[in-house]
């Protein structure tokens, strides 16, 4: 038995007890007469005590070569300490030493293992397991653990099978690029990586499994944004004889019950909300709903207040759009500047911002007071519904545009006003999806969720005349502003899902030879269904208060999808590329 | 709501009530005047009547057209059966139809939906998703659910944290062959998938996480073996501070633990023998204890009674190795050549077979009678502990070549006593595995377990001279004659792994370019640490009384690799290959 107890449990219950215990030297404190070991683990920090006249001298020697992140094991007796440290668990003990081995020797780290490490990201990348060994950052994989432990909880207790899925499956055309695997066994010819397993829960509605669950790995071979990672987690899920309304039921449950049992917070009834009005009232299918700030249309389909007046900019804006910042009239000059500047930036892409200060005396003062009067002002803030005290951002120009932009300005004014607080927790579910959306580059519409999601039957009628009218049995799930899940209601019929390819430009034979497996599947009795994926990391990251899905994965690729620690990818042997009947292209 | 309950669910106290019910047709038996149609999901079978005169004719000719497999949402009336089946739960019921829609219509499937299908192996492959549909599959998917939630249980119980590992890593040469991943951002570099997350899971140790598992993915592209994946299933595991004696109890208890959670049975505290004592007394590193059936050496290191005899066949071998066989002395003489014949066949590849029978009345017949008289016979008898009425059945060669011989005989004669029924369940721990085996093709030493592996202290001083000899802190958990996990206490040592990979053939610079970072990580302060890891595909297949892994995968591949049902691998295309900068080698 290498230790009798962890670092984090012994108390003053203890005292008294001869212990043994291994761990790593988070720090030495030596006054000479006295030395203080704090041992580490994964439990705690347990304070050793070495003293000069009653500790054996050679013992006092050992100890003192043993620098930062050793590893020891060390036997001694349990006592009560003179000062207490009232911040740690084991605070109120000590061991008085009686024998000490260094398991290992360590070199000096690259960087501090403290929660506050001097250490920067491509260094503690590198370096990821000793990253790995500071609390704050083992914490987030811990969280993780529950994370999905509790989903499981959640799922196992509601009928939900787990069922394994395959890695290695069958590259598409559709959706984002795939990593492909080259077959040895049958030259030419390559298994690819799931970018999730869609059709394989599809089939398993199919076979009567009624309710399916995995946390599983899927893959994409995107050109990575900041923040995306070429390997990721889904919790994916999918329910047989269903309506959309037992969708959204069954995962709002899952979510209330994540917040409950890991952070212990009861999260209110989710609200719902039209993916139209999301665009509308947020410019964004995935608004942060932590605070309020809901554009209002001071020109639009519903109203103009603004034509008419000489003033060319709104004139010939199709939407002149406006937020209230709650007390912000008081804005300076420099501030109002400020926010001009960051709704011209190329990534927002406005031609300028123009304000209104409601002020404290009810006066109202506006960078268009040339155009409009007081009285056309004081309707605008009535319309806005804005008070005294608060200031009113407008842009104008073509409605979608102006929509994004102005949702890029409400998040930066929100952040601004500290209304986005990591530990405050809005979800909202997002319904009616478009079905399709036009793509300019490749001159067809793709799926907005993926060639198997259902149109609205209400909308069916549309499918030949106006696409991207027809809307989709399609909801996502977002909080904080971030979408952490999405699903759909499913095709379940050979016919509509034949129908739904050619939409989407496939030729019958195409359809067939990637996708004819499910469509056949179809004829032989294929049960309404539909079903949700969430996003695991990212989910992680939202509870952990970080905006980062990196820090919760264990050993996460970088921006060029290399792992630093282990530098791959790499090459492989000529012999290996023989045996897969594949060579490096030459330029 | 598409139902208000299940197919399993409905009682005799829900006479009365109106229900509305979703599934497929299992059969429809139609009286002309009655019509009763058995209606199949997940959770059990409910029986419809519909009756002339009393049901809408409407609802009749639409039952009538609804054949098997039809998936159908009914509603009617619970009523009590005149005539009760007592084999199904819900067998005092039956539901009067009011109303019935044909969700789906089913072509007529390939193969029947029950328990003893007509479907052919590849028919069914093809067909998977019709497969999953029959209950006695869906079970074993469901017993693997279950295996899995009672492995997460035990584990995070014992503070195990689960931690998810990369998929994509870094190719090595050791092992089995990799498949690889062509990297599209790095040019001419690969990833590979893994065979293990064995130097991940080491890492977490070197991180101080102490107790990790997985339930997780590996892949091996391996010529298949019948009931051989591609891709297949561990329970990985990896403990740090602990010595061998740790890492028995825990994984012991979980197989315990999962024999009384998943099965209702209170295994036994499981006996352990050395690697050396499995080869001579089995003759195999993974023997079946459910029956004993042990070696007796007639002639070997220990004793030789058979020499001297003129005998050539025993005098010219190293060992004479015999098995008693219980109750078999009357074995006819058709039976006597069929087992004879049994140890020519090439993949035995014995010379021949000796027998003795011991007859009821005490006296010894056997087919060396010319060579060895009644009182060699008797000594042979008392040796092996063999009782009047036994056979005893020897074969003579080759020490190692015999044993391995007298396995397959021993397996043999027990499948035909009976001895192997597969719901007795007897484990082992066979311990002390040798570190290196000799590979003559290759001309160098392999790891027996992996390079991982740490020497026995004890036989470190053999490792120059005799490696062959060193045996490793290696264990193997054997159920019923299978390996269904393996593992070791790992090195943690820079110095010992160096020379570990010295003795396997790895120049200095090849180590470090394959496992640089983690013989680097061994510097910072590495724990001591061990693991194992379980079969998980094979151990459901065990606990599921059945020798096919197959069955408990979702959607398995062919002996080839091949998906039959998405018909994978397959092409991709040529602007893929581009993208990839990778080409099709022409031969």
């Amino acid at each position: 038995m290498v230790r009798t107890h962890t670092c984090g449990e012994l108390r003053l219950s203890n005292v008294g007890q001869t212990v043994t215990l291994a761990g790593w030297v988070q720090r030495t404190r030596d006054k000479g007469s006295v030395l203080w070991i704090d041992l580490r683990d994964r439990y705690g920090i347990t304070q050793l005590l070495l003293e000069e006249g009653k500790t054996e001298t050679s013992l006092l020697e050992k100890a003192r070569q043993a620098g930062r992140e050793f590893v020891l094991q060390v036997t001694g007796e349990v006592i009560e300490r003179l000062s207490k440290n009232d911040k740690i668990p084991t605070g109120e003990i000590e061991i008085s030493v009686k024998k000490i081995d260094i398991l290992n020797p360590a070199k000096l780290p690259p960087f501090t293992i403290e929660d506050d490490t001097d250490g920067g990201d491509d260094l503690r990348m590198k370096y990821r397991y000793l990253d790995l060994r500071r609390n704050i950052v083992r914490e987030k994989l811990q969280l993780r653990h529950k994370m999905a432990q509790q989903t499981r909880a959640y799922l196992d207790a509601q009928q939900f099978i787990e069922v394994e899925t395959p890695v290695l499956i069958k590259s598409t055309p559709e959706g984002a690029r795939d990593f492909v695997v080259p077959s040895r066994m049958h030259a030419g010819e390559f298994y690819a990586l799931p970018q999730s397993p869609q059709t394989f829960k599809q089939l398993l509605m199919v076979s009567g499994f009624d309710r399916y669950y995995q946390i599983v790995k899927c893959f994409r071979d995107e050109d990575l944004r900041a923040d995306r990672q070429p390997e990721f987690t889904q919790i994916d899920c999918e329910m047989a004889f269903i309506e959309q309304e037992d969708i959204l039921h069954t995962f709002e449950g899952l979510i209330r019950h994540l917040f409950k049992s890991v952070k212990g917070i009861e999260l209110p009834a989710v609200p719902r909300m039209q993916y139209a009005d999301a665009m509308k009232y947020y410019g964004s299918d995935k608004p942060d709903t932590r605070f309020d700030m809901r554009f209002t249309e001071l020109k639009g389909e519903d109203r103009d207040l603004t034509s008419g007046k000489n003033f060319g900019v709104f004139d010939a804006a199709s939407l002149v759009v406006a937020i209230v910042a709650k007390k912000c009239s008081d804005y300076t000059r420099k501030q109002l500047d400020e926010l001009t500047e960051f709704v011209k930036r190329p990534q927002v892409g406005a031609k300028g911002l123009v304000y209104v200060q409601y002020k404290t005396d009810g006066s109202l003062k506006s960078s268009v007071d040339k155009f409009y009067d007081a009285d056309a002002l004081k309707t605008w803030a009535e319309t806005c519904k804005a008070e005294p005290s608060d200031l009113i951002l407008i842009l104008a120009g073509e409605t979608e545009a102006t929509r994004k932009q102005m949702n890029e300005l409400r998040l930066h004014v929100a952040e601004q006003l500290g209304l986005r607080d990591k530990s405050t927790f809005s979800a909202l579910w997002v319904l009616d999806f478009p079905l399709l959306e036009w793509n300019d580059e490749t001159q067809r519409y793709h799926a907005m969720h993926h060639p198997f999601t259902s149109p609205k039957k209400e909308d069916m009628h549309l499918l030949a005349s106006d696409p991207s009218k027809v809307r989709a049995n399609a909801y996502d799930m977002v909080l904080n502003g971030t979408e952490i899940g999405g699903g759909s209601i499913r095709i379940h019929n050979r016919d509509t899902q034949q129908m739904m390819f050619k939409q989407l430009g496939f030729t019958d034979e195409e359809a067939k030879k990637q996708f004819g497996f499910l469509m056949e599947a179809f004829e032989y009795g294929a049960p309404p269904h539909g079903g949700i994926a969430f996003g695991f990391d990212r989910l992680c990251s939202l509870f952990g208060g970080s905006d980062s899905i990196r820090d919760f994965i264990a050993f996460p690729k970088n921006n060029a999808g290399r792992d630093m620690m282990i530098d791959t990818p790499s090459t492989i042997s000529e012999e290996q590329l023989k045996e897969l009947s594949i060579q490096i292209r030459t330029k």
